[in-house]
């Protein structure tokens, strides 16, 4: 792929930066986030600013331009793309590395004394705000919100903001009702004595009202806000998605309901008077609920002193937390996933060879099979498919201009995953279609190892999930070995394929302890740049576990896989396994045969239930 | 042990919280936390407030008195020794458990409206301040300052402030002179674009200068701070030690020295009114820095605007690494620690049979023996000489009514360290003198497993201590145990036993990357409540590390266990452990034999080297 030229961009940057007509002064320097106005992680085609004015792409990254200067902060896993996708008015700053600055260290080293540094209020949490403007202000310079966003007036052919129809939930997907969760919800409240909660995520708004949309790719949110109220509720949304029929009985808008329940439908657009209107009528210990990282706007809207701020919703907490109808719908979804790959890994076994297959075919072939599944909506990511060195690229995904054919001597990464309307999959499989060399075996195996003893880890009740990041590095760390990237982020349920608040990462982020009924990924891999990436990832839920001493009953956890596709054996250097990782591979397996085998053999599919069973062979450890 | 009544000291307390002698306005509730003006974990006589006020007398705590509630908050450490010594008017508040409250939380939830929180300027660190005050106002309250010490006021037999002579350190000591060390010093103070740099904790003032004293038992520090400028050294101290002839020539206070070099001698106790002239005559851009834990009193002096605030000082990670002549320092003290320990356990294995040995008798012994060798200065902390229940006490120190006699069917737990001239030492062996139970073979055997986990571990350059916490409860998670401690600390060199910035543990504060040369403790456990205490302690010297692939360059890292003292077979139940685990033992033991060996033959010590022979033979695993 070749860079995005931004040099005419950046020039018109520059001087909107300076037009009287958007700041009240010039700024010097203009911040680019990544999110939308909800700090979302995917973002619809409207809100890719940072794309739209430096070319790169990847889910995560920082934009700042200054009158000289042109710098990206990514992590890790974007490092290579971002280079290709970047021309040379860029600098990219690698997060994570030791000698890269903050975004707000490299402003003090590069601006001129007294800057104003401008960003779009709506986009920008409070929490980095408060974050970067503190550095500014103690180096001499200000953050300033700019009003209207900078991007948008050079932006002449910006798409329009979607507004797609709505799908409703019932019970028999969701286990609680709408009405339940605000219950819930307005108990949190009341424990902390707080009047009013502000929803500002799109997965919170659309998790909380039983809800979904498409109007983000991948993610099935649709554009609102909400204001919770002990006895009012307020929803912020736009369009005649609401004139739908289903929709309205779902929300009971023409019932007669307890006045506590009745649903206020609002315009999306005035979210912000109306938040204003609602810190203004506050009487003293009459606290507002918000996210810190909900935008500056909304945050300011409240005065400082009601504010009631926390890295995480109660929303987000119990969101994480899967009630019986939600792992039950997880599980189905997973089985059906399981069978589309183990058809797309025949096929690919019998086509590749041929040397026809590219990653974009494989990827389109992988979508084909998930759609054949029941309650398919849409994949839950854009799909890496990637071969050899593209394989390295962490969150890479083909376009035409990199797209490497399939072929017998290169490994093969597929990281994919789908929504259905019982749950979200996220599945990575690193397969081989020929003969893996000693050294792919090799780090393929350390990369197992890591993701065993994540999955098999037995921990005690209340064990933050960064304490286990290091048990999926250890066996590469033996080796020198490393990734640069977190081992496992939450997933939704039908929902946002990365969710919080909990995790697996080195990172120590503030996550909250693990409780039996969340659901994350586990997903450790290894790189070598322009050769091969290898990652393993399966979906985990988090269960009692049984230990011999239960912690001084506090309690035992562990993971129980969701994700039932086979680990490709061939791959596996046996002798580098012990015993007990050699009985988790065969045990996995075996289950896989049993239930997806069983799934296979219901839908028909006896070629791919062949090729289960091949690849599910049990291992033999040389003694 | 009998807790210590404070009934009548509550009242007084109570009463002078009231008393416009002291505070200018009533205060509600009074903070008297651990430490001194220098926040020190190990304080002298005259600093121990909180154990005066409360009875409780571990190395940390913090006490809240209100006019209804007196509360302390204590560590997992010592939640068994707080409950034992102190009486009914407190309520123990059990850090690290999910539902003890913060201090701040506490507060908002027993204090009237309005309310007036005092603390001692001096004494609270800068950082806990902002935390508490923030916390406070927004609960309508104030943290005020109470210049006067309130519980000096009542604690009418105070003891003085000690002022004892001062040891001189030379560079076969120290490898580097205090006039190269204030050199390195003022490259980083420029590399931050700061002037003075205000040197409080009193390891930092003893590293520094290559400086020792007595101060403090068991920390070879004295009551000092400095003020660094670019230009010119302040040393506040008082007493006559300064007149001491080695102390002049070691700092060069009478010769003719560059002026940048000179030290100005002041008391003590005008660092404030000092620290306030410079703060006064600082022009703009003339930043101070000072460690965000210095005294809230000395952070204030500096005018807001001039503070340069790290939660580590250039010292600490300077002092953290050690070089070469240090590094040796450390490993003759750890052989000359492991031959009296030899001793010890050899004398204890004849004499424990007969009855007479009691926890306080073995402490004395483990120090005679200690006091014979080289160079010996005084313990390092308190012995924890702990046998039977008492060894779940995991920060218990023998006293009268405690004192347990050493039999043939109880764990014995030893945790002591001593203070050479060239070295810190820091050791915890756990040993049965009679047939240990298939329980405590189990457990020790796990605790076993968790250390060598973390001493064996290889990781890349730049890993912080606390992502290698896990590896050492492992073992023991997969049994459903676990211990309520961190793994390890930093160790000073012939300094504090417990010094930043790095660490291992499950806590996420803010520990610094490792890197090779810095030391510290491997000491995972395991406690039973009411029956014994297990732990495996080795003090480790981060080193570069062998590995296949060196993590791209980035370089790898591991540890060399300076300790080298017998770890008592007996205890390890062989089949619990991996062929790598039972060489990793055996390998340990041989260099025991070797290097310990080499000493006591040298010393002429032949029953105790005997006793090293028979306790280091190899173990041999069933296959």
């Amino acid at each position: 792929m070749s860079p995005k030229i931004t040099t005419e961009l950046l020039k018109q940057l520059r001087q909107v930066m300076k037009n009287p007509k958007y700041v009240q002064e010039p700024v010097q320097a203009y911040i680019v986030p990544s999110g939308d106005a909800h700090q979302s992680e995917y973002i619809a085609p409207c809100d890719c600013r940072r794309a739209f004015i430096s070319g790169f792409d990847g889910s995560a990254g920082t934009a700042i331009v200054t009158e000289q200067h042109a710098a990206m902060w990514t992590d890790g896993r974007y490092f290579l793309q971002a280079a290709h996708q970047m021309d040379s008015n860029w600098t990219l700053m690698k997060m994570g590395l030791k000698d890269t600055p903050t975004q707000e260290d490299w402003l003090v080293s590069v601006l001129p004394e007294g800057s104003k540094v401008g960003v779009d209020p709506f986009i920008i949490p409070a929490d980095q705000w408060k974050r970067m403007s503190k550095v500014l202000r103690s180096a001499g310079h200000d953050l300033v919100p700019v009003k209207e966003n900078l991007i948008d007036t050079i932006w002449t052919d910006c798409p329009q903001r979607p507004c797609k129809p709505l799908i409703t939930l019932d019970l028999s997907y969701t286990g609680v009702s709408w009405r339940d969760k605000i219950v819930a919800l307005r108990s949190k409240m009341a424990e902390r004595k707080v009047m009013w909660f502000v929803v500002t995520a799109l997965d919170e708004v659309a998790w909380l009202f039983n809800l979904r949309g498409s109007d983000v790719e991948y993610n099935p949110v649709f554009f609102a806000y909400a204001i919770i109220g002990m006895n009012t509720i307020r929803l912020f949304i736009d369009g005649d998605r609401m004139m739908d029929t289903p929709v309205r009985e779902h929300l009971q808008l023409d019932s007669t309901l307890e006045p506590e329940f009745r649903i206020q439908v609002m315009p999306y657009g005035s979210i912000l008077s109306e938040l204003q209107a609602v810190g203004a009528g506050l009487s003293p210990k009459e606290k507002v609920w918000l996210s810190d990282k909900a935008s500056y706007a909304l945050t300011e809207a409240v005065p400082k002193a009601y504010r009631y701020l926390t890295p995480y919703t109660p929303i987000c907490i119990a969101k994480a937390v899967k009630n019986a109808t939600e792992t039950e719908g997880m599980r189905r979804a997973h089985i059906k996933d399981a069978v589309a790959l183990c058809e797309l890994f025949n096929w690919l076994e019998k086509e590749v060879p041929k040397g026809t297959v590219t990653e974009i075919i494989a990827a389109d072939k992988a979508e084909e099979f998930r759609s054949q599944q029941k309650d398919f909506v849409e994949l839950s990511f854009a799909t890496i498919s990637s071969t050899g060195p593209n394989g390295a690229i962490i969150h890479y995904k083909p376009v035409p201009e990199t797209n490497r054919t399939l072929s017998v001597n290169e490994i093969y990464l597929l990281d994919s995953g789908a929504q259905y309307k019982d749950g979200t999959t996220d599945v990575t499989r690193t397969m081989h279609f020929g003969t893996p060399s000693a050294y792919e075996k090799e780090c393929f195996t350390y990369v197992l190892k890591g993701h065993i003893a994540v999955s098999a880890a037995i921990f005690p009740n209340g064990t933050k999930g960064h304490l286990l990041d290091s048990f999926a590095r250890s066996a590469l760390w033996d080796c020198g070995l490393d990734y640069l990237h977190g081992t496992g982020h939450g997933v939704g349920s039908f929902l946002n394929v990365h969710e919080g608040p909990c995790g697996i990462s080195y990172k120590t982020f503030a996550d909250e302890p693990l409780e039996a009924g969340m659901i994350v990924s586990d997903e450790p891999g290894y790189y070598e740049d322009g050769s091969f990436g290898i990652r393993i990832e399966n979906v985990v839920l988090v269960i009692p576990a049984e230990t011999k001493y239960n912690f001084k009953n506090r309690g035992s956890l562990t993971f129980e896989p969701l994700t039932l596709v086979p680990i490709q054996t061939k791959m596996i250097d046996v002798n580098l396994l012990t015993e007990k990782e050699c009985n988790w591979v065969n045990e996995y397996h075996q289950k896989c045969r049993e239930v997806v085998g069983a799934e296979l053999e219901r839908q028909g599919r006896h070629e791919a239930l062949r090729w289960l069973l091949r690849e599910t062979e049990p291992l033999a450890r040389v003694q």
